[in-house]
């Protein structure tokens, strides 16, 4: 997009609050003042954003970090469907506008880290542009997941967003650490960062004027060899076979009778746990049980999934983002978890016989 | 040091935007508040810290982000010598309380990118004692200058920093990016971003919890591979090598007529000029001259300087890091200099000649 700007950093992280730089940047120019030199700490006015109830933390130290305050960030609480609830977020905005806080930015996530839910862009864009207000997309899990044409249309919106942050090192397959901050408006980005006057890089834009960090590994360097060797459908295909895969593995959990399936989102991401029926009404001992499930898991090596908490229960959480998992790798996590599930039950028995 | 933090991060850059969130972080503390909730953007008590007029602009660039704003940064005239001056720091202090600031952090530099000036460390750990202010230290270009013996005492006091940041990827000859944010206050530096209890990381420290990135690449080895092979007395010879060929520089400098010596500061930075004695009352043309002989130099690739500007004059920058340094190059500098000096000189001539 012409004028745009996108700059190569750390991960995630960097590559978010980088986008949050040129968010406030820009936000602060349209109320007419400098906020590089005035800072937020005499704010008659104060900054709020917005993000749903399943956002990622980063933004909250991003914020945090910004001198914002995490009290500025006004969560938003999430539909059944996991998104961001839009007729809430409006309501939220006009309050907070009413109370004399100045909204300037909408976080949306396009891959939730715990479900891979994407936030309904389109809907969002259209409130931000109604509210005047910035969209930033948090698409460091998941916004490559557009490459698969079946789950692309719920990304709907995404092009409408000012700014867009990367991770190549997840679902690219980029060696760590590498992500990257998109801005439609290039100028807020420099404008965020730069010590220079624009003419200075015109023909050779100084990248150092556009983060943060100033001297830089050559990250495109990765970027570029893997797309060189991979191209565009081989990414494609790739992550198209992370997404069938995880469908795999939610089917699979479903006809195990030892296994629950939490959650399946529409990406690689899925959440299940060990649970057999004659435990199904014992809550407490179910939690438990996970918990030190998905720990020895790890330890044993065979698999590895995170823990994770959803309305009250623990489960594991596999995230499929590696191109060379193979069906045999998704029939192992499921094996596995029974294999190690039934012995951490068993072992958990002995020491309530102990106990008695 | 017990209780300390040390944590490695992209560079120079930031290594002091870590520091700085530790010393933001901690001062917020001693008011009895959490600067991460609620920010600085109601604060009736504006934080504001205080640089030389020799600082690094990364400083700047990092209260930026933080949204305290630039002029939250009271800049300190330095003293004839390109120190912090501490008495016009004192009084300024005692000035911005009085005027209900909130003075929290005095950034002091060991080795100004400029000059290698180092600043007067023990005065300025005194007076921060005295005002109740954390002492961080940039030494990202100079830290470890510290290793020659000869140049050592300039650092008195800087083991009284609240804080240091460093780069491993200059004087250490550690691969692009590698720097280090050490915090006396390990606590503080946690505080300042973790999303977790102290006791969940108690026996292995989870690095993510003490800086903005959180996957990070292993920069540790790196730096474990330089000082495994160069070893301290290697690094402490390279670095004394360094600093004895930029004296070098300096005498070769003074000694040749055409060129003129600005500043040889006590670590491996010298700054001069191409300035024949015909020349030397024609100021526009000898800043025309060194500005087009720099940049020619570094299109002709046969020596890496930059240019530099001090009380107005235009200048040749000479860093001397790299440990294979030799006299040999130390001479190819000064001869590359006059060569292209001349050459410049002499174009600049001719366009005068065919204007006329």
């Amino acid at each position: 997009v012409e004028g745009s700007a996108g700059v190569f950093v750390s991960g995630g992280s960097e590559a978010n609050f980088t986008c949050l730089q040129a968010a406030r940047q820009w936000a602060a120019q349209v109320d007419g003042w400098d906020v590089r030199a005035e800072g937020v700490q005499r704010m008659r006015y104060p900054f709020v954003l917005y993000q749903s109830d399943q956002g990622h933390f980063c933004i909250r130290r991003s914020v945090e970090a910004m001198g914002l305050g995490r009290n500025a960030i006004h969560i938003i609480p999430s539909t059944p469907s996991l998104q961001m609830d839009v007729d809430r977020l409006r309501d939220q905005i006009l309050a907070d506008w009413g109370a004399g806080l100045r909204p300037f930015c909408v976080v949306a996530t396009a891959g939730t880290v715990e479900t891979g839910t994407i936030d309904p862009l389109d809907d969002l864009a259209d409130l931000c542009a109604e509210q005047g207000l910035w969209l930033h997309v948090d698409g460091a899990y998941g916004a490559f997941g557009i490459l698969d044409e079946r789950v692309a249309p719920l990304y709907k919106g995404i092009e409408r967003a000012h700014s867009l942050a990367t991770d190549q090192h997840k679902w690219l397959s980029v060696p760590i650490d590498c992500g990257c901050a998109l801005v439609r408006n290039g100028a807020a980005l420099r404008d965020a960062f730069s010590l220079t006057l624009p003419n200075q890089d015109e023909h050779e834009p100084w990248l150092s004027e556009y983060t943060l960090q100033r001297t830089r590994r050559f990250r495109a360097l990765d970027v570029w060899a893997v797309i060189h060797s991979a191209g565009r459908n081989g990414l494609a295909r790739a992550i198209a076979h992370n997404i069938k895969m995880a469908h795999l593995l939610a089917q699979l959990v479903e006809a195990e009778p030892d296994l629950e399936l939490i959650s399946s989102g529409p990406l690689s991401i899925v959440r299940f746990r060990f649970a057999p029926p004659e435990l199904r009404n014992e809550p407490l001992l179910l939690d438990r049980l996970n918990k030190a499930l998905v720990h020895e898991m790890q330890q044993q090596g065979r698999a590895f999934l995170t823990s994770t908490s959803f309305q009250g229960k623990e489960a594991l959480r596999a995230c499929i983002v590696n191109y060379m998992t193979t069906e045999t790798d998704i029939r192992t996590i499921v094996d596995e978890t029974i294999s190690v599930g039934k012995k951490e039950h068993s072992a958990i028995n002995r020491g309530s016989t102990k106990k008695r």
